[in-house]
């Protein structure tokens, strides 16, 4: 492609509303222009990386046995409510009314239309286990969208869905699809980990994400260094705290007088206590009650876990408003003893430890000695803590390190969930009806490209892995020389023939713009070619990510260029 | 690819609701499934042909200096109301509030996006020229979604939009995608023919269609076997009644007695003549008012020609019960003498006529020897028919035929009726802002699919053009001996391994079974290994469309086979 014939215009100014770092690349660097609020047009550069991911993943879900089909964005409410999802989906989900006021929505994902799918084509065990995969437009209508492709509406998602006659069946596509994925980001050159996640209100019974490491990650990551023990933060565990012995007598219980200490650290300070020695009171509500949370004072409570402890749709902090009706105490001053919480839940932590500091129920009130069976009803203990950095690993005990992630890829083990509801089902080897066991499995297209950009750049632009550049090379013609103008394509001519994507920059702009544009997009090699260094029958070739120039004749050059891009591609 | 590890299963009985060939086609031998009215889910097989077509869609679109991108499927109203189509368009455009009870839609076409787009990017002469193209997914709410892919709602489409300085560089550019969508549809190795169009609503100043040629077609084609002049029937023209010279003298003006003859053929066998020597009154209701038009007697009032000589937003047959009112004269015996009618109008064809036998505006009677001038104003003359088979030519005069046909491309040059309203300009040398011109150009992929088979089926199936064929090849194991498993294995991975795209048949069902799904899936090409032959050495292969069968050792077969799919691949 020549840029003068080529829609590919660079912005020298960051875009006002962008508020992740691959979002203003890639609208800088004309990848990407936004339509409405996390709704996005991929100009030219930025639709050639996503087709070559495209192509990669195509590649990885095929050779996994996965078969691809294509499932329409507009789908029929009906089939959603059978499933029960119509109901249950938030206003995430774009629900539509056709001219016939008949009710459809915009898919987000597409378990429903699968499974209808699936149990019309399938009646018997043979014809089992099925992969069927697709990529297609999404849409998930977010409250706040941003960081561009990261929390955009309008997205594209591969999604694929299995079918199976056993868990057995499904653990062995579960793992092919796993290797599948880790193949992918392999392939594409990013740095990631599989994490244990949350299953959440899907439902189902293991989770896996594939997470791409960046610091401008949304999620954290836990992560062993040694046993690769991963997990998100929402999941993660460790042992820190369980077998703490504390083989201290029981003290009387006591009233603390604690004026104007409304946090955890107030509390600490006022006593000259650390706070690892005070218990913190959380409350929440949910759709299961009110309910009492306590938790070691330098601990964070962990919504997720309590959520899924409760088996609750939702889970939220209390408003202060209802904290005397609901508790008994005063907001900051909760906590067991004589409260109204009708559930008082206590983390691991505090098993094994007495004579706690808790809140007294009363205004600048605290109560020391406290313990549980005497003062109070034994709590129901469970693990409702946030797992920190340099907590003992739960498989190998050591250290665990904390990274920031983007979620680009998730895949799960469904079980019977959809098909129980939809009546999907097969007949057994001995004639039995069964609903078929599903396991689904999502890879962020856009979100994959953006996830490389967050891992790779500098502060001039992208440093992209070769895998999915928009173009491996740029040939940048330096002045208008006759000489200049006609080696530069003769580079590009043959690097083109040797089956090099590249960009020939024969603009009229100035070397500093073509220079500067060259980093802002990022492609992982430049060749230059210029009238001084030609003079002595040279061009210039360069590596993106360290900018090393080297010079050569330029048949070595493009002999050496061309085996660059070839031991960087996958 | 394995059928015993694909998904793939064909139907034995027509689907009910199928009202055409395509669609039953499609639906049986497992390519397509209904999800809603209108909208389907592409299973693997057809996904296969789908993607074919766009692999040759896209080569044709680059080779024709078209760029890809990509803009979204859901659009904000706003820019739809800057061109104004937000009003205009009727009830097929899906419109959509989100969550923020924005105005959305989905997109059937780009326009505003494209043209959003090019006037942000593009400031100048020097950067046009350019030609954008996207492959989209687009919904066109229709009040009866019919025909399989042929009028469905959620459709894929390729649509690219191109921007000039002048009108020159559009006709160029025009002419290349003329040239590039001639190319598409002669590789699919499908019978076309581009047609005149008419521009109707959409505004510009020329529009061809590409027809591929069917009997089941929806639309009907005029073509001139001599100089290939073709038009769809509601732009074409032809030169029959130009000069038909009629020298008789006026006669006296009369009533004609004519009790009960509703219609023109009653009027012609009461009185005795052919009905090419009456005058046929039609009445129109429009935005414009009411109208009525005279045609000859044996010939169609044509409603587009009419309409676009009025400049009407819509037009339609007056009901008989507003006749009176309108015209002054009852349903069936209307006529221009002496009526209420505000607009007369009349086809070229009776221009040199004299003594016009027509409605008398009375009942039961018809006025013989009438003469506009003379006995009622003249009216406004006009080609207002509908061509015939076997009328001459309008640019050599040979006698056209007509076929049915179905419209699969469209190419249109819009002029600046998106750039003036959307304020897309550039500055032209002399520095001054002009707006840029517009072509816009759209070819149905799915559409196109569903083409194919209208135009090449048989009884038992479809016979699929190579280029676009689900499979090349499809490789049927008849039994179940081991020599008869390993050869055909032998043979489907040696065609794979030649680069042919060949399915193995290895599913545990009887032959004639799998050679009626084979017949209709349509596999171009079908090898077959048994038992009977293979005890003399030979396989046996066959082309679909003729199913002539010859014999030979595996590895002749195997040549031969690769051979006639590279032949009849382009």
């Amino acid at each position: 492609m020549r840029w003068s014939q080529y829609f590919l215009y660079t912005l020298r100014e960051d875009p006002a509303d962008a508020d992740v770092i691959s979002q203003k690349l890639m609208i800088r660097s004309g990848m990407l222009r936004k339509v409405a609020a996390g709704i996005y047009t991929y100009l030219p550069l930025g639709l050639r990386s996503l087709k070559k991911l495209e192509i990669i993943v195509r590649e990885e879900m095929n050779r996994a046995g996965a078969i691809e089909l294509l499932m329409p964005a507009i789908q029929p409410g009906e089939l959603w409510m059978e499933s029960g999802r119509w109901k249950l989906y938030g206003r995430e989900l774009l629900r539509i009314k056709d001219r016939h006021d008949r009710d459809f929505l915009f898919a987000p994902t597409a378990e429903e239309v699968i499974t209808d799918t699936v149990r019309d084509a399938i009646n018997s065990y043979r014809q089992l286990p099925i992969n069927l995969y697709q990529i297609q437009t999404k849409f998930r209508d977010e409250l706040r969208p941003r960081f561009g492709l990261m929390r955009g509406r309008e997205f594209t998602m591969k999604d694929s869905y299995s079918f199976h006659v056993s868990w057995e069946s499904l653990d062995e596509t579960y793992e092919k699809m796993r290797t599948a994925y880790s193949r992918v980001f392999t392939r594409c050159a990013l740095e990631h980990v599989p994490v244990e996640a949350d299953t959440g209100n899907i439902g189902g019974s293991a989770s896996h994400e594939f997470m791409v490491l960046a610091k401008s990650g949304e999620d954290a990551v836990v992560s062993c260094p040694n046993c690769k023990y991963g997990a998100n933060i929402e999941k993660a565990t460790s042992t820190f705290f369980s077998d703490e012995p504390e083989p201290a007598p029981m003290t009387e219980i006591a009233p603390l007088h604690t004026p104007g200490t409304q946090s955890i650290d107030d509390v600490g300070k006022f006593l000259g206590k650390p706070t690892s020695q005070l218990v913190k009171t959380l409350v929440f509500d949910s759709d299961q009650g009110c309910v009492m949370v306590l938790v070691r004072g330098d601990r964070e409570g962990n919504l997720i876990k309590i959520k899924n402890y409760l088996g609750a749709e939702w889970l939220e902090m209390l408003p202060d408003s209802r904290f005397e009706n609901e508790t008994g105490g005063p907001v900051g001053y909760c906590g067991p003893v004589g409260t109204k919480a009708k559930r008082v839940l206590a983390d691991v932590s505090l098993r094994a430890q007495k004579n706690w500091v808790i809140g007294g129920n009363k205004p600048d009130t605290h109560l020391g000695g406290a313990n549980p069976g005497r003062d109070f009803a034994e709590p129901e203990y469970g693990d409702f803590t946030t797992v920190f950095a340099g907590d003992p690993c739960p498989r190998c005990g050591t250290p665990l390190e904390i990274y920031r992630g983007i979620e680009v890829g998730h895949v799960f083990k469904l079980g019977t969930k959809y098909s129980e509801k939809m009546n999907c089902t097969y007949l057994d080897e001995g004639g039995q009806r069964q609903p078929m066991i599903m396991g689904c499995y999502g890879l962020g297209i856009g979100r994959t490209v953006a996830a490389a950009i967050e891992q790779s750049h500098d502060n001039d632009g992208i440093i992209w892995p070769m895998p999915i550049a928009p173009f491996e090379v740029v040939v940048t013609q330096i002045g208008r020389e006759d000489n200049v103008r006609a080696t530069a394509e003769d580079v590009y001519r043959k690097l083109i023939d040797a089956g090099i994507d590249a960009l020939l920059d024969d603009r009229d702009e100035r070397p500093g713009v073509k220079f500067k544009d060259a980093d802002l997009i990022g492609f992982p090699l430049r060749v230059a070619v210029g009238a001084k260094s030609l003079a002595n029958g040279q061009i210039e070739w360069s590596l993106r990510k360290d900018r090393a120039k080297q010079l050569g004749a330029s048949a070595d050059v493009i002999m050496r260029v061309a085996d660059e891009v070839r031991g960087r591609r996958v």
